[in-house]
């Protein structure tokens, strides 16, 4: 098995309220040292290569489910192969 | 400028109802090589280390804003240094 991470942000010209209220959130907490806050999600997918090419499946799981191509772009990295 | 990651996910312990969720809707799309999928999300984080120690500044804003530790945990790593 191995274990991809796959990692999906927002496209840097797509604003980002989540992000920018949790900069707010975190400054009137007294960090001003916080000069600026994304927010991202990622997924953790195991992946049996011996059924299929583990690029193929991600770049097909991430095409038809996982992003949003109109807002949303991604980049994997491939964490280590499970026991 | 210092640009952190951070990484907040479920506790081993606690039930992911989105991720089983989203493997379902990945196996109804013919993809079975995918065994798991888990789902976390990241905050990248520009910290001036001018004003804050960095390590100080993410422990805090993690434990006082981005991190439900009785359900999520965390970890984060400095992905280099910004202009």
């Amino acid at each position: 098995m191995v274990n991809v991470r796959i990692y999906v942000t927002y496209k840097e010209s797509v604003f980002d309220p989540q992000g920018d209220t949790i900069k707010n959130a975190i400054h009137a907490l007294g960090h001003d040292e916080v000069e600026n806050v994304k927010v991202g999600k990622f997924f953790d997918v195991v992946i049996n290569p011996e059924k299929k090419d583990v690029e193929t499946s991600v770049k097909e799981i991430s095409e038809e489910l996982l992003v949003n191509f109109n807002l949303e772009t991604y980049r994997y990295e491939v964490l280590g192969g499970l026991d």
